[in-house]
């Protein structure tokens, strides 16, 4: 029988850490964090299992965790999601996204993302029978040194088969966030439409330089018709834990349990109830955008003392670096060398290109929610290029 | 837009445990235990916690994890299945057999289900595209008062559009199991043919009277071409922990990870390295048979002493019981008066079927995955019946 997905492999995180373990390279490749989550938040966890926490979870999840995610968009982003109609635990971000899809497509609808994208869409689209549509986000130029939607050509794809547009902002490998102007467009795309948002956010606390999150949840027009996705595995550094969740209005949420109620059923009933009594307090991640902030300056300085040169970073924990300077390798090609040469691994940005032509010729990602010690190893391998 | 799954609501299982928590009933109806996991479990899971084990575990599962699995097959069913070409981690059975779906079948496709049939079948069919074609099971007789698979029936129903028939043995709710003959005859059915098999084996070590599980696994010619699913949630006695697996030959597991690679990523690393440790030695789950046993004999022996009229248990945690003595009300109602007027949730077997007319008029299912004195507190309401 042929393949539903015949054009994918395994993704690039798992061959570039594979190739970092193989090579003893320090990996600033495929994104997690290199220290331990809280101890208190561990505590809280084994609390859970030894109290009996360990049957099968409410499908929508557990009622402390709703509640809890409640209280943050109330206290970060004004908005009153109601926990039994609106807000759904699933199993990390990733699960939350290809349900989302399920939900608001048919066979045969389009759905727009915005390109560098995050290697999970187009397969999630496209088990669900409809067609990605990638459109090119603006790049750096010398007046502008950030990558930047271009909501004109987002404008520009839109038929009447559009059904969602799927958008990460924070914007994973490039850093881009989201301004103002960009919630008005966004709101005078879909004026009018039918079309449905899906927001991943799971960067939502690594945004720097005193920006706020512009989460969709912010504006209504934006929230009443889009899933906002968001995940624990970033803010509470424990990315294998695989706990996410998904804010919608009733009806796209009706449909999305329909979806996640015969995918997984239910998420880890400990860890649920751990990370509820862990982020009661929706002030647990008012210190993540300077703890990330002092990582990310650490890493500029850093590279400024190699041949790397960093771009701006607004948001995320990966920032971008050209190596124009260094080597003419083809990004592929590159961070296989940097591995296996000089023992550091980075993430070429092509594995987010869809359109061959768009991809820029020199720029890999590097992760820096690491410990400042493998920073700084990182940063003696590098100055020898 | 239109829905992908009109017809679905919330799961009867879901239904039945809130209106026994409203009512204060004993809840005999959704499956999962009333005991908790092994402390020395819980302490390996916390103990991985501490070490570091929480960001993303490797795509398919956690190496020890998967080498346990294998060392499971090779001792319980003399099955050799390779780590790292076989076996697959998954968020419980639920995900691995959504996954084995839409790695088997094109749009279109029919696949083959027996009814009575678990709830997550029938979505997961429709959700990949393809079309659910149910083949009752033959009912009791006074002959042979046990319910059976009928696989001239199954023979009946193969087309040309046959990609998939999906089995799940002991079966949930009949607690049928296979014997030899089962095997026997799946194997001439399929013989010749490019059929895939899904098989949803999570009561696999709840097995009695002597008898042992008979795996796909434990026949060349059905394990080349079968999909084995299954999950620690039942032999642990935590079915909120959410990790399960498929054992599938290369070329299919190769599909099934393309799946589960953007459906959920990867499995809670802290959990599968707990297990890992906890499950090394294959005897841990010799003893489950037999725990099992007891628990069943204890609810035959209970309900004997009431109206309700036990039917045959080869397998499972499940037992279903004739009401025909006590009430002429159907299923749904029968089990909402059971809960609100006599303090006890069953499930309803009707909710199992897809062809209204060939519902068992009078017939509950309920879980004997209780402490004896849970169960003793049933008989002690179920007699006054
Ligand atoms: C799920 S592995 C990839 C982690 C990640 O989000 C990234 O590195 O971009
Ligand atoms: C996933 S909730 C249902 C649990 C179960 O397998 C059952 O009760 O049949």
């Amino acid at each position: 029988s042929s393949s539903r997905l015949p054009d994918v492999g395994t993704t690039i995180f798992t061959i570039m850490s594979q190739l970092a373990i193989e090579h003893g390279a320090i990996n600033l490749g495929q994104g997690f964090p290199d220290f331990l989550p809280d101890a208190g938040l561990i505590d809280r966890v084994e609390a859970a299992m030894r109290a009996g926490h360990d049957q099968y979870a409410p499908m929508p999840g557990v009622p402390a965790l709703r509640q809890a995610i409640a209280a943050k968009y109330q206290a970060h982003y004004g908005r009153s999601y109601d926990p039994d109609a609106h807000i759904t635990i699933t199993s990390g971000a990733t699960q939350a996204l290809m349900c989302a899809v399920f939900a608001c497509t048919a066979p045969g609808d389009e759905v727009i993302v915005l390109e560098p994208v995050y290697d999970s869409y187009l397969p999630s689209i496209r088990l669900a029978g409809a067609v990605a549509v990638p459109v090119a986000m603006r790049k750096p130029t010398l007046e502008d040194p950030r990558y930047r939607p271009d909501w004109d050509a987002v404008r520009a794809a839109i038929t009447p088969r559009t059904a969602a547009i799927m958008i990460n902002f924070p914007h994973n490998p490039t850093g881009a966030i989201l301004l103002e102007e960009d919630l008005d467009a966004l709101e005078s795309l879909v004026a009018d439409s039918r079309i449905t948002l899906i927001s991943d956010e799971v960067y939502e606390h690594m945004v720097f330089d005193g920006e706020p999150h512009r989460s969709l949840a912010t504006r209504p027009a934006l929230a009443e018709r889009a899933f906002v996705i968001s995940s624990f595995g970033k803010a509470l550094h424990a990315t294998g834990w695989k706990i996410g969740w998904c804010c919608a209005p009733a009806r796209l949420t009706a449909e999305l349990r329909k979806i996640h109620q015969f995918m997984v059923f239910s998420v880890s009933t400990p860890m649920q109830h751990g990370i509820a009594a862990f982020v009661a307090d929706p002030a647990v991640h008012d210190e993540l955008p300077g703890f990330y902030q002092a990582r990310r300056d650490h890493l500029a300085q850093g590279l400024a003392a190699t041949r790397l040169r960093a771009l701006p970073c607004p948001g995320t924990f990966f920032m971008l670096a050209d190596y124009s300077d260094v080597s003419q390798l083809p990004q592929q090609e590159f961070v296989r060398w940097l591995t296996t040469e000089h023992g550091v691994t980075t993430i070429p940005v092509s594995a987010f290109m869809v359109v061959p032509e768009r991809v820029e010729p020199r720029i890999v990602r590097l992760c820096f929610a690491k410990q400042t010690q493998t920073l700084d190893d990182a940063f003696g391998r590098l100055r020898a290029l």
